[in-house]
C-alpha cells in the first residue's frame, strides 16, 4: 500500500484513526470509538474509495458531514449511527442536489472517522482533505470561510430522530444557531455543513490529510516496533517539536455550551524536571505554556502524546498522573492571514497575545501563502 | 357588516386587535403594534379574504404562521416585516406543497395580527379560527397535538435574514429545538408550524377565532359609546364573569429563556377592598388567587383588563398603579380532556393543584365534549 496517498479504506482504520486523533490536537473526539464505528460500517457495506482533491472534477458535489458537541457524550449516546447518513440525505433533499461525494471537516478521532461511515453508508467516495488540516471547536473555523464558502444550508440531527436545517447570514451565525441546538439535543450531534462543489474544496481545502492521518498512525506504529521513539516520529513528519515532557498532576474540564472547556498543568519530568506546562483547551488545546511563558498558540498545532506510546490523548481523556508529552507542528499556512487569525486566533479566544508560532517565535506579521488568484473572496 | 361572521379584514383592524388581545389571556403581544402591522400590509396589499372554518376544502393546505418568543422584543426589533411571509414560505417550500390558506396559531394582539400581514403579502385567505381560542407559551400546546397533527416540519426566521426548519420527533422537542433558536436569534421569531389539511383543520381548530375577536373589539367601543360597562360587555360574549377589581401594587417579571414568566399583585378596591389579588403568568395568566384561593387557572381564560375602558393589558404592560379588573371565561371543552390538562393544566406549569374552573368550582374530572368519531388519536 502506499503510504503517500490512500485510495481506498479497507476493514483496519486503527492507523487513520490514531493519525486523525494526533491532527485533531485534542478534541474531534475518541479515536478509538471512531475507529470501532468506521470498522463496522466498512464491514457491513464494503471498502470506501478515496479520491484526492486534485483529481476532483470541479463540478463535484461534495457534502463534508461531522459531529458537532462534546465527543464524551457522543461516546456515551451513540446509536446505530443512522444519523450520520442521514445528516447528508437531509442537506441533500434541502439543496436539491446528488451528492458524489463525502468529506470531512476538521481531524480528530470522531471527525476523521464518521465521514467514513458516511461515505460508507452512502456508497460514496471520500475526500481525501479536510477543511482545518487539524480540529477547531466552532463551525465557521475553516479555511473554506476565508474563501467566502457558505456554511449553510446546514442539516443538523441527533440520534433520537429529531433534524434541522439552518440558513443564515454568515457562518459564525451557523454556529450560534448550531450550537444551542446541540445542547438541547444532548450536547452532541451531526451536521453536514459547507456543501460545496469541486472546485471550491480544491481551493479551499487542506489536501491529503487522510492520508497524512495513515501516515502518521502507521509510522507510530512502526517506530514502536522497531524500538524507535514513536513521538519523535510524529515531529518528524509533522515538521515540528517536542514542547515539553511532564506528568500531568491537575485537570479543570468543564462541558459548558456545548463544548469541553478547561486547563491542564503538566509536572515536567527529565529534561524539564522542575518546570510547569500549562495547557489551555477549549475541545482543542489552544495555548501552552511553560514556566509561564507561551510556547506555542493557536492556530498552529498542539498536541498531548503518551509519553512512551506516542497515543494521543484527548482533552477530554485527560488524567491525573498520565506521563505525557506535548508536542507542537506548523499549521496550514493560510491559517496565520490577517482574516484567519481574526478567526482563530488566540484573542478570539481571549488570550491577549499575537499568536505564538509551533517553533516558539512569535509572529505578529502575516505569512501569507496563498496565490494572488486565489486570495479569499469576502463572505 | 355582520358581526357573527367575518369574510373580510379591511384596513381598519382595531377592533379585531383588541378582540384578539382580550383573547390572548394576558400573552400574544401587544395589539397596538399588531394592529400598525396588519393595517400597514393591508394597505400595501389590499384586503384579506377570511375564510370560516366550514367552508374549507377538505384537501386545502393551510399553514399557519406566529411570532415565537417574548413580544417585548418584538416590539423593539421589528424590522419590514418581510418575514413573516417567508416563514410561510419557507416551510411550504421545505414540504414541496403551494399554501392555499394562512391560519392563526393562537389568538393575541401580535399573533392574531401577524397571520394577517402574512396573508396580505401571500395574496392568501386567512383561516376564521385558531388552534387554541386563547394563548399559550409553548409550541406544543394546541389542540391539533391532541388530534395527532405534527408541529414539524416547521421554519423559524428571524429579521436578520436567518432561518430554519426544523423536524422533530414530537411536538415537545419541536418547542425544545425553536426555544433556544429563539433565544440566540434575539428572543423573538416567526414561525410556521403545524401545516394542516383543511379536514384537519375542520377536525382539531377552534372556529370563529377571527370574528369572535371582531366582535369583542367592537362590543368594546359600543359599550364605552353607550356609556354602558364594557368590561360586563366583555363577559357576557364570552361567558364569564368579573373575578376581581383593584389597583395593580406589585410586578415581578423576568424575560428568561425566551419567556416573560411573573407574578402581579393586585390589591383590590371597591367590592373587593381588603383583598389581595394575586396573578402567575409566563406570558399568559395561569393562576389568579384572591386571598390566597385560586379562582381560576389554566386551561380556562384569565384577563386583566382595564377597569374603565376594558383595554386589554397584557402581562408585559401590567404596571404599578394600573386600575384593572380581572375577569375570566371558559376555554374550549377539549382543554379539559385528561390529555390536554397534561399538556396545560395547572400542574405542567408547576402549581401543584387540579384545575379551576372559570366560575371557580374545582373539576378533576375532565368534561369531554368531542363526539366518539372525533376523539384524539395518539401523537
Amino acid at each position: 500500500m502506499n503510504t503517500t496517498q490512500l485510495t481506498q479504506i479497507d476493514a483496519d482504520v486503527a492507523n487513520l484513526a490514531r493519525g486523525a486523533a494526533i491532527l485533531g490536537t485534542g478534541g474531534g473526539g475518541d479515536p478509538y470509538i471512531g475507529r470501532l464505528l468506521a470498522e463496522a460500517a466498512i464491514r457491513e457495506h464494503g471498502p470506501v474509495r478515496v479520491a484526492s482533491v486534485e483529481d476532483l472534477p470541479d463540478d463535484a458535489v461534495v457534502l463534508p458531514v461531522a459531529m458537532m458537541g462534546a465527543p464524551t457524550v457522543m461516546v456515551e449516546k451513540l446509536a446505530s449511527g443512522a444519523q450520520f447518513a442521514q445528516a447528508v440525505t437531509s442537506l441533500a433533499r434541502y439543496l436539491g442536489v446528488t451528492p458524489t461525494h463525502i468529506a470531512c471537516i476538521e481531524a480528530g478521532g470522531i471527525n476523521s472517522t464518521i465521514p467514513i461511515v458516511a461515505a460508507a453508508q452512502l456508497g460514496l467516495p471520500l475526500v481525501d482533505g479536510d477543511g482545518m488540516g487539524r480540529a477547531f471547536p466552532e463551525i465557521q473555523m475553516v479555511l473554506p470561510t476565508i474563501y467566502g464558502v457558505r456554511a449553510t444550508p446546514m442539516s443538523i440531527c441527533d440520534e433520537k430522530g429529531n433534524s434541522g436545517v439552518f440558513e443564515t447570514v454568515d457562518n459564525k451565525w451557523a454556529e450560534r444557531l448550531a450550537r444551542p441546538a446541540t445542547v438541547e439535543m444532548g450536547c452532541s450531534t451531526i451536521i453536514s455543513t459547507f456543501a460545496m462543489s469541486g472546485a471550491q474544496v480544491k481551493q479551499a481545502y487542506v489536501r491529503g490529510t487522510l492520508s497524512l492521518c495513515e501516515r502518521l498512525g502507521r509510522a507510530v506504529v512502526d517506530a514502536r516496533e522497531a524500538h524507535r521513539d514513536p513521538v519523535l516520529a510524529v515531529t518528524d513528519i509533522l515538521g515540528g517539536r517536542v514542547v515539553a515532557a511532564g506528568k500531568v498532576t491537575d485537570v479543570q474540564r468543564r462541558t459548558t455550551t456545548g463544548f469541553a472547556r478547561g486547563q491542564a498543568t503538566v509536572e515536567g519530568i527529565g529534561v524539564n524536571a522542575g518546570s510547569s506546562i500549562e495547557l489551555e483547551f477549549q475541545n482543542e488545546h489552544l495555548l501552552v505554556r511553560v514556566d509561564g511563558v507561551a510556547q506555542t498558540s493557536t492556530p498552529d498545532l498542539i498536541m498531548v502524546l503518551d509519553a512512551e506510546t506516542a497515543e494521543p490523548v484527548t482533552t477530554e481523556a485527560l488524567r491525573y498522573g498520565m506521563r505525557v508529552r506535548v508536542i507542537s507542528a506548523p499549521a496550514d499556512s493560510r491559517w496565520h492571514l490577517p482574516e484567519s487569525l481574526a478567526m482563530v486566533g488566540p484573542r478570539y479566544f481571549g488570550y491577549d497575545m499575537d499568536p505564538v508560532r509551533f517553533d516558539g517565535t512569535v509572529s505578529s506579521m502575516p505569512v501569507p501563502s496563498m496565490p494572488a488568484s486565489s486570495m479569499p473572496v469576502p463572505a
